[in-house]
């Protein structure tokens, strides 16, 4: 439960009306943990979003989001159709932009909840089985952005479900060789923005949460006076690390060990496997 | 030469092409100020612009404008037809945001460079005169807040130039009674939207400086590669503190103790003169 | 409840002692309140201490205080006998350096826990009794650096009870002109260096909680591993603003309306009663 | 000419004398780069001493060092008898405090004025070379803190000049396997708290300069008002990227190729030439 994330796919919305349009908003929540057992979320945020341009627009800051002028006066003249934020609990990087999820690659956006246990042991590791074209991109110094780089390596643009897994497959490998009890724990969400690519998985255990929002018109049926379900077209979806708390019965728990895809026409859900690397790759 | 600042009026640009479009761009030459006898604009940066909403949005960063990831990244998806853009050069207001221009109010935006000369001795009778409906929202602590607030009380908003030249008269008149010896040195740039008042003016010696745009059909025959020449319409207009230097031939010095207002139809070009508060107002 | 701050006034302690040294420090509870109906205290953050120099020296961030590497870092090499420190919850003041606590003028400091309540209806009619040479001083938008120079214009340099008692009065007399209910909560501590004066008051119904240490010996007895007990002379004292959690026994409450001081020889403790400004004072 | 620094060994003084003490000390010098071709060093500072601690403290901001009040402010409370500062201008790598100098490990302390020419493309193969015990202490994503690390991994705490050798030797050796011209220019400072170690060097042309003060006995009779010279001892010595403006006559240039290091006794200037990493080796 460190960080905690939102992803919004459907017709265009006022960023504010997704982030701050309710007391149980990502923002709002990212304040006042409701559930007691949760951290606040206060260490640094980030939104990203795509627009006409080929590249998505990524905005981060390392205040709260709470805080940050700039998002909230942002947020109210910004509209997009496919957008993600993130709001961040550090476990131990610093709190830095570049340590600030969403992480970008060209059209890509990457963010994610959980862990990459023992991280100090395994980054280098890690560090090395990265596309040396792409190493010298890595600016940060995060678990989250270094597991993007290797989801990159493993062809992400190509086949994302594919990439993760290998990329999660890598991890425990890795983890395993310096005896990492549960290399990884994560809900890892990806985008090209076209389509939504959520993962729910641990090695062992319990992982981080994963939600999918239910069908929009019933929603609006058992809420009528939320203002951001008016104002969403009857397709759209969200998918959160965890529920935000003012929208009972929205909430679809996304079992442990999947992935899923949101797009136009059906979405899917899947089990997921981590893909461990041959002995002849490494 | 404390802050400089550029006005644009005309068909939308990305903010991308304005601010970062040449080596000569109001960010680079917030870097390195290239006349060789100016500061470095290095004491925080805004950008206002107008889009759907009513009010327009503003973007305020406490750092250099040149380091703002959020700036450059932004400026990259955002388009307007009225931007107003400030790179700050503090005198002795700390740097905050709350102190970074353009300030805005409901609609219109406000921007200045210069100086109310000894401001520490001439703030309070300044701020008492200040509409007691409008001195909660005074948050920051410069002259150039201030002033806009002073200029609110006086009708700005249904008459710029008259309300402009109350607000000097009164700053003249304030500083007199404090032996001030040059109350006010100015050129202010404010806009409600839909036009541009721009001023420029001392109490005494030579004013901050002031330019228009050259006709854009000119500007391009001259400049046949600049991209942002190409990007706009043929009726924009820039009003700059300082010329962008590298379009020659394309800055009109708008002479001292005048005021000027790009509109729809032609622009106009006035003599400025402060209006001396009357005995009986106070 | 809505920032929380210690003053300690004892032998030299090393600020990261004071500050850190366990896990009901302030500087963690700031992260997680543990009472349940507590806000985050992650708007900001100061401290103030003395040394060898005339003036205190102030250390703010705008940032939670316990993101701040160069706090955790400064706290490990600074040591100080008589420290403040405060972690803010904003309410409506943006998050600024000059909105952090505590605010010093000359030798003194100043922080403040609570609220003067409709802040923006009153704030015009308090800062004009603000002495005319101290206005310009004012660099923040808060409640609290207002009600400082407030004090400040009564004397508190010569007498801070009495000074303190008049701010409030004013305060209250200003806050019932305008029909607030309750003008002032307040806990407030406040410092020459030599001596704390801490204060505890509401206009009306609770204020805002104010507590004591036990004397050293004691609870040295009842807590024999705290390593910051065992960094401490006998006669050092903290004052809070809420009880640090892991010293049982520790905490003697002031009651309401009253005023104490912590000094050489005897500390004591009086009953406070406003004083409101006569007739003829304004 | 990207960065700026200076380290002072000497009797305890006052920081804010060494760093404001004059309008050419390294902070005013950081805004208004006086000899034309320097750029603006507002892209980050630190600064960092030894105290009564085992390891030395270090305080960094994003900020331009001129804005930074805490800096300031500390400043005036804090001596030391070794001091490293150093500020910014940024190339490539974003302006976060991991990438600002000093660098600490243990009771090191590194800064680096230079480049390692074509770092995204020799960066990876770098990294590699970093002893695994230490990379995933490398926090940020500058050259000069990897140039630091691998410094440390040749040994720099028991042999900083054969480290260093070392360190240049393989830096040159992955460029030219890159084809990078110019692998490296640099003026090094380090210490542990007890002797400076400095460097100036490049692969090929004019490295970046260094400077030794001039004994402080002469220097006072040139200056007898400079209140710096005032405060410090006679054995006091400064080395710095470049000349502090207003010490005319103070300076002294290291040669190209050289080492030297400041210490109790005489100190001492060598010739520096890389050691090229033997075949076994890699």
């Amino acid at each position: 439960m460190l960080c905690r994330w939102l992803a919004y796919s459907g017709s265009p919305l006022l960023l504010a009306d997704l982030l701050y349009g309710s007391e149980h908003s990502l923002i709002v929540q990212s304040l006042h943990a409701r559930l007691g057992n949760e951290e606040t979320n206060g260490d640094g945020f980030g939104v990203g979003w795509y627009g006409d341009e080929e590249e998505p627009a990524v905005f981060r800051g390392v205040e709260p989001a709470w805080n940050d002028r700039n998002l909230r006066d942002l947020s109210k003249h910004i509209k997009s159709g496919l957008v993600f934020a993130h709001v961040r609990a550090s476990t131990h990087a610093p709190v830095q932009l570049a340590n600030c999820h969403p992480f970008r690659h060209g059209r890509w956006l990457w963010m994610h909840n959980g862990l990459i246990h023992d991280f100090a042991h395994v980054k280098r590791d890690l560090a090395l089985e990265v596309d040396p074209a792409l190493y010298s991109e890595i600016e940060g110094s995060t678990d989250s952005e270094l597991f993007f780089f290797l989801a990159l390596t493993f062809g992400l643009e190509d086949d994302p479900p594919g990439a993760v897994a290998r990329a999660v497959g890598l991890i425990e490998t890795v983890g395993e060789r310096h005896r990492v009890d549960v290399p990884i724990q994560m809900s890892v969400a990806t985008t090209d923005g076209e389509r939504i690519w959520a993962f729910r998985y641990a090695s062992k255990g319990k992982p981080s949460s994963l939600f999918y929002s239910t069908d929009v018109t019933t929603l609006r049926r058992q809420h009528p006076d939320n203002p951001m379900l008016l104002a969403i077209s009857d397709e759209a979806r969200l998918v959160v690390s965890e529920p935000l708390g003012d929208l009972a019965g929205a909430w679809n728990e996304v079992p442990p060990s999947s992935w899923g895809v949101v797009q136009a026409g059906d979405d899917e859900l899947h089990s997921f496997e981590p893909t461990r690397p041959t002995g002849t790759e490494r």
